[in-house]
């Protein structure tokens, strides 16, 4: 039994709600359950040192966590002067699954950085981010095709993520943070609409696991990230 | 004239939404305008270690604007490796703003650390961080005190502020970012429900400013922090 | 009564000595009584990136203090690896201060830098620091003038700057260490010779305190600045 | 065909050569082709603070390259001042595999810490790195068993790791940098010789790929592993 | 010919000013012509964490130049945000040259900071450093003595430092900037009123150079030290 | 007695071992006994912006220690985000001492860095590196030469270096770590195949020494700097 009474196949309730900033071309606040992820859009015609002159732009993330996101408060990056090995994994994360579905030479040399802000967490705060990301870059570029500065679409198909585990010896989806403080594995699964693994990460952590229950979770996750394609799709207008 | 066609001792339409964090002890989302600032106060049972011992609590703030709350995207601080002057200032003012107004000693040996994390951004960032950050706190310490860890009231006043500024040669209250980045002068007033000056920064921006303007600006602040003592009531609830 | 038995509207001595750095465009060493702080401007015919191609200059200044400038000795910012919010609050506050009296596009594309070091500090080392290094600038931008490199002087006014507090109850000018770590309240006035309000900075320390007591702050700080203005031409030679 | 002529599921030559340091409590220089790492472990009698007190020791792991490892010079990641996200990916995945298969409780109050250091790289630096690790730490147990130090050996099952990719649309062993620079996919396994998962990282590179290919990549992961677990086992000295 | 046209033998104007700093334990303001460091010594009752419980005490320095100390202005350390590997090497030359006249169980569980800031620099700074941190730690241990806190004097002989190079092909005592910035070879001796080496540096500049030179270079420091402890003898009051 | 057995003018077992790294331009590892350095040398056609269109190159070293080099492991320099002020003083010493045998303007507008990284520390690491580096700088010379980038050699000369110290009172060539830290005085030179000095280091440690303890030491020096130019030119074929 689930601490929230969850089907080992159920998801928690997922909202999306776009538009949720003044300023950004594209943006969306995200909600798996309680975690709660505000995801902004930025162009910016210009590139990176490395990347100019090459025909291409480029898509990138940023992570960060508000101290009270959490149970208890974290010390700010910020005021640590640096961002903990954590938040540099997730935002390269970020950054890679989105890419899989941009076609970076349609995108012209301009870059689109996707700032992913968890205003809460209980669990999946990564997962959500890719999603939710995926809407914020979607309406972004939209913007720039209706504005007439994109001829074609860069984005060639939709990617959305959900992390499951096995949780009292069972295969469970979408772990909330009260099931993945005792889970015993753990994963991330980011795939795309055209059934193509963009990422999979999968740990043990109180014990490993065998490929049996890594299947299951494969599985799982596939249903899951199902749904979320349909509700991308609603976020952004069909 | 103003560019929102307020009246020069009009302020933006002031919003204060609390219990917007599931976890933290007091929060708050404050809205000056197109301004929103999200507070949580957390009450830690512990001191920093300059302050252990001496029977006695201790308020802090710190500050945050996340990249794309602006126009155009800002660098992310905790990715830069540290905080601006601008942050570092505008946290220290907070705190001193908030202390003014708690009985340290009453307070007892523990940290109220008030996060103001700015989500969108047009102007008075501060003052409406230093007037919503008094609702988190109120809450947290009345959150302590239904808990019967405090048996006294550690707040022993009401503390809000806003900006004034001279635009177009006339003093304004409550300066957008339109009127804040073409005004000849801009001030903060941070004051207490029993009249008592707790801050005030002044700065000629453009020009310097005469004695009577400054005069100007002051009455106005009186007046716009008047209506802000009204509307951090109404959010506790009287 | 005050420590120093000064009388409430009775600065300390302040002596300006000029041609202190054999390398400077322009040097001062300023006293405020105990207060010793070294400044000297340094005229650089380059911009910073985000200032070039503007047709006009810069000034800007930074603050420093010698460990051992204190009563008992401060940790070096270069060892600790960043300058404190208080020392960035107090260069740009100068920074801010010295750019009210200079017409930026007259002193043409370079940039003037005030070093201010404290090598003594019993208090108002800002209100000191601001003070001389209007001497220093004036010195440079005089030397540029007589090399020929500025044909018309940049320079359009004095500025000066003092602190002022309620000590005791009482309304006093420029405070010592002394006064200042048991003020109940502690400003800062800076003031143009045009008498306009450059900044001003005030700060309740131990308790809020009233309107009435800012304007005899205000006032105190009127005399004192004039004093300073007086002394400040004296040091240029008139 | 591969670049380097193997068979799809034909690893590179591993060699691991052991007691390469003359103070380490266990050391390993491992080869996976021209790919090189050094591994010592390092055994201290203190934990950090968050640790001390729990009734259990902690193992952790370092990373890092010699800036010419690789075919252009990188930057010395000590000069730069900060370890690269990569850089801290890779030594948290070490850590993780390598607890895996440790009993923190059988270790006691003490931290062994794997440095794994890459003299040459050629692709797979990290399997190659947990691979070896695994020796060096399992050498480093064996000297406190055989000084007395522990009575039961805290080392409950071997633990490898090996990349795997779709190079030209087919699924092979053992990525050289050559083949990881243009896969198509990229995968590494962490599996225990009890046939438990303990990692897998899976990234579509130039594509998303499809979940047979991952399977296949599974597939010639457990062989290669295997192999890598006879190596292990005879470095060890059986 | 010299370019101050002293004898290559001949020191510049030495002087030392005790008693700069009213807060200090000891100070000394010294002079090599145009070169001028300002030395604090800074008694401090605990010890570094490394230290602690040795029955001994610790003498340390710390070196700075004020950013227009130099003919043009130099990025301020604190600003950059860290020390430069030549502050680095001379504050840890400096506290070596001091500690060998110490005797540090005779000191007491108790630190000496000696803390040398370049005020004006026109070559030698480190030696001058060296010979004014002496006249500092006398009279803070003096001080120590008087207020009988310590019982023995722990300052157990005299220490001083000069440069010398060879300049034209000519071996030359007490290089200022002009000759030092266009010297063959470059020299700082660091010696004892006992006759004792302390610390040599040299090194060849423009090209190697002999013995013979070498030799020369030791005599010339031989006789400059001995007048500086004479002037340092002076200093003291005898 | 020397704790090796050594004679007070014998050096430990030198080796150098050419060709060890596979992709860099020259490469060497050094062993003075226990001691062991990896050397390699990048060459890269690009200059640090203060060095460009001057008409010449540059050669600079750095240098590292791998945590487990010593005794006892120590903080990976990396991880603690900055160099220490030792690892600095060391490199610009490499730096310096390869630089004083290379024609800069024969290498033309290129740099060569080489990388001195400590496998195993045992005294001496320093003139280690300095004599490995030599070699690795000749080998990347002699590469570009044979590969037309170079007309004329820029190596001018050879370069080594020895420590010599004071041990129970004797003077001693070549210190183990042994010998090291129980020595009454250390000292590096640095000399060049034509009898020139390039560079001395000398400390009292444990006491100051004396002047005819100094010249013994140069000549020990002398000697063994001898036997490393041999062994150079025979690691590079002659």
């Amino acid at each position: 039994m689930r601490p929230s009474e969850r089907a080992p196949d159920q998801m928690r309730a997922v909202t999306l709600e776009t538009g949720v900033n003044r300023y950004a071309e594209g943006s969306c606040l995200i909600s798996f359950g309680h975690t709660k992820v505000l995801v902004t859009a930025t162009v910016e015609e210009s590139l990176p040192g490395w990347l100019r002159n090459k025909g291409q732009g480029w898509v990138t993330a940023e992570y960060g966590m508000l101290p009270r996101a959490t149970h208890s408060r974290g010390r700010r990056e910020a005021a640590a002067g640096k961002q903990s090995g954590r938040t540099q994994e997730i935002q390269r994360l970020i950054g890679r699954s989105l890419r899989a579905v941009v076609d970076l030479k349609a995108l012209g040399e301009r870059q689109i950085t996707l700032d992913c802000d968890v205003v809460q967490a209980d669990g999946g705060t990564r997962t959500a981010a890719i999603t939710g990301a995926w809407v914020a870059l979607r309406l972004a570029t939209k913007y720039l095709l209706d504005e007439g500065v994109l001829k074609t679409d860069p984005i060639v198909g939709q990617v959305a993520a959900v992390s499951c585990g096995v949780f009292n010896d069972t295969p469970v989806l979408d772990l909330d943070y009260e099931e993945d403080s005792s889970a015993e594995a753990d994963s991330n699964f980011v795939l795309t609409n055209a059934g193509d693994i963009v990422e999979i990460q999968a740990t043990g952590e109180k014990r490993g696991f065998s490929r049996a229950e890594f299947e299951a979770l494969f599985g799982l996750a596939e249903k899951g990230i199902g749904e979320l394609f349909t509700l991308q799709r609603a976020a952004i207008g069909g």
